[in-house]
């Protein structure tokens, strides 16, 4: 059992920077305070020099803090990701196919995903997740749907989820874990907005609690460590260790970030420490937020409560759902930005607040006290959005997203592109969710869907002309 | 023209920051100033919010610094790297190469460039390079190999160089980029160790001075960013953008670091003002101190001197050769680090010193005192290290390193791999350029060298296990 009041990577960097040394190695900074505001940072930005372990063969500090990390989060082994979630996805990927393996996956998934099936060369079989009836997101799959498709693909690799969504909408993967170990595939979860699970009573389990083979997790999301660290848990037989530690150091940097893999110590320490009680405290606060808000009797705007659908709603993740067609979600996003309180995101009826164990209670009464300047009597209008059709997200599928890369592509008009196999993807944003990937072919349906979209004011991620006046397909 | 005085990405998170905004977006630390040495940090590591553009799709701030920087290296187009120089490697493969492609590519590479071929399905074609016979380390490619390459492999799409090497040694790259825009293909080159070449007077010209189409530069490693920030330049016609650009998209964080896009903003703004300024005052004290250690007098001791078969020695690396057999490379550096002066590498015969603009003449003082306490009488043993044969790096290629990963794999001992097809690289650190490479004949010679390099010390990079007791080999 470790000690989880060391922090022995920022204790290894200290050490060295106390040594007051000569540094006739990179970083070109030398460790110098500049004068700038990153002044005090440049002495901890090192590098692999002796005492300071190294990310890709970990002996020392870094193996462990990531040992520690393990331990903390239930996982056998981590390996703390300077990449992102991002490098996780890629990595577990790679390790799990090889190429055209097929490997079923959710089809709500983040966009790295998609592009690890085309680095792996992998051949995708989408899941259709099911789709909350209030806020018409796409949520979990379905267990017998996984089930079904296990069956029908009995050579797939592995099974690849998106557990929560980004809107904190989340399923108990214990089934899941359970039928993919029956069936002695690997179960990878990107679990990148759920770093924070499973360490207090009022939070989802884990991926890794739940018995999962992988979960990559943005550790700076939820937690307090720098933007684009993340953490890779992984446990069992069903994934080649050796595979996933080759797949790690092809697409991570061999100059790995000091300052990214420190603040992942550190916040794994504070998770040990503090960060329980700050998150039981959080918790309290949101459960008091909730009450306020509906005490101020908005008619037209609610706090969305967990649906039928899915199994857990992350208390973290307020998402506000607003029912005027005037004072509609990208509104109230600027109303709350032009009195300093800055959502995650928002889209046509949502704007969705992410609070983390941070969270102090007078940002949550800024919030309300905001809330108290809305105009009570807007009309309330009939919802106009139309439910995304579960199927909108399964489509004919033509060519694995890396066969796609091999072929010429052109560019066309996107009103055109009925009938055609995308070589791009079209990712409405928010949520996130590819509308067609790599190698489908395009419906009239899903064109005029994102005509509805696009003048709803949503913006477009993964195609080379994010407004959408031309698209990329495959050459006939 | 830019305002080079402008610092426009620091300015916009500063903007933010001073908005002492309700942070309910992420990164879960919330800008909080936490007690620890990130402290100062946590309140400017934000994300893709209103006013602070967006590393995949730039419009205003990032777009502006990265604009800035492309003036000022003289690129057409620059990109910054949050995944290090890594990403840069992977992002310009995968943008020239399909599966099966050709690619002509100098022997002694980086092993990111070797993952890049993995990922991009592509076949190397490699190009031997000369080797010092001073220091027997592999430099550059004689511009007649490039030559005849190009006509024996008309189909190649790609030339990828290596310039310089860790060690500072360098071509002239002009003819090499004229022989490439007269066959029509890009010439891509890892500068990763050249991000300040060209600036002022005494330091050889820059890839994109010689007219290359694209330089990945570790900005990190010798200009003050920090580790793993990274710039990939691009002009010219010869690489499609749009598939750079999808390429940077996959293997880069969809969550990038503020700080370490900050620190390439600095550092451009550094190197336009008194950087300029402190790259001179530098050459200056190198002279010096070349001159300061000769006169020691050391008779087993020397400072590299430019070789006959590469076109320049960057003055910011001091390779340190003794010919003592006692105090050998490890000897020294542990001899330096004793005192404080920590080198950036050693071998069996040298210890690399890197010099940075932020160098200080102190610091060069510490070496030279330190120099003063050798015993000068140690005898001088006759070299024994062994030239690396040329053809050494030249092996017979079963498969292409992608083709590798399709197939079944187990592990040998070392000692009786020859004549198998290897599964993995095996790469001697220092110098860091692989031996055996994916898909590879391993010989017996090869074999009695990585014995004797290991028998001096040398470790090993690449392979799954690094003691080289086993091996990892295609399964015949």
């Amino acid at each position: 059992v470790g000690d989880q009041d060391r922090i022995p990577l920022v204790q290894a960097i200290n050490d060295y920077k106390q040594k007051n040394t000569a540094r006739f190695h990179v970083p070109g900074h030398k460790g110098k305070e500049m004068d700038n505001f990153l002044s005090s940072l440049y002495p901890f930005d090192v590098t692999e020099i002796p005492g300071l372990d190294d990310l890709h063969h970990p002996e020392e500090a870094i193996l462990e803090a990531q040992r520690l990390a393990a331990e903390l989060f239930g996982a056998e082994e981590t390996f703390f990701l300077v990449g992102g979630s991002t490098t996780g996805n890629l990595a577990m990927i790679l390790a799990a196919c090889k190429p055209s393996d097929e490997i079923l996956v959710q089809r709500n998934v983040h966009k790295s995903v998609i592009h690890g099936f085309i680095l792996a060369g992998a051949k995708p079989i989408y899941l259709a997740p099911m789709i909350d009836p209030v806020t018409s997101l796409p949520v979990g799959v379905p267990l017998q749907e996984v089930k079904s498709k296990l069956q029908q693909y009995p050579r797939a690799k592995a099974v690849l989820l998106s557990n929560p969504n980004y809107y904190g909408m989340s399923m108990e993967l214990l089934p899941y874990a359970q039928l993919c170990q029956e069936a002695g595939v690997p179960l990878l979860v990107d679990e990148a907005h759920g770093a924070h699970f499973g360490f207090v009573d009022g939070l989802p389990s884990s991926a890794m609690q739940a018995g999962a083979t992988t979960a990559v997790q943005s550790t700076h999301k939820m937690l307090p460590s720098l933007t684009m660290s993340s953490m890779l848990h992984v446990q069992g037989e069903l994934l080649d260790r050796a595979r996933l530690r080759q797949a790690l150091a092809m697409v991570q940097s061999s100059s790995p970030s000091y300052l990214l893999m420190a603040s992942l110590d550190l916040a794994r320490s504070y998770l040990a420490h503090e960060g329980r009680r700050d998150l039981e405290h959080v918790l309290e606060m949101v459960r008091d937020l909730r009450k306020r808000i509906a005490c101020l009797h908005i008619p037209w705007l609610k706090v969305v409560q967990k649906g039928s659908d899915y199994d857990f709603l992350d208390p973290l993740k307020i998402t506000l759902r607003t029912n005027s067609a005037d004072f509609h979600g990208f509104v109230l996003k600027e109303f709350l930005e032009r009195q300093g309180i800055f959502p995650e995101l928002a889209d046509q009826h949502h704007v969705l607040l992410v609070l983390s164990p941070l969270t102090e209670q007078k940002e949550l009464d800024r919030v309300v006290a905001s809330f108290s300047k809305l105009d009570r009597s807007l009309e309330i209008k009939a919802d106009q959005i139309r439910d995304i059709p579960s199927k909108l997200f399964i489509k004919e599928q033509f060519f694995s997203p890396g066969e796609v890369l091999n072929r010429e592509s052109e560019t066309i008009p996107f009103e055109e592109s009925a009938g055609r196999v995308f070589a791009e993807m079209l990712i409405p944003y928010p949520p996130g969710v590819p509308l067609i990937c790599h190698g489908e072919r395009m419906d009239q349906e899903t064109i005029d869907y994102i005509c509805q979209l696009q003048a709803k004011g949503c913006h477009f991620q993964g195609s080379h002309d994010t407004s959408l006046r031309t698209v990329k397909v495959v050459k006939e």
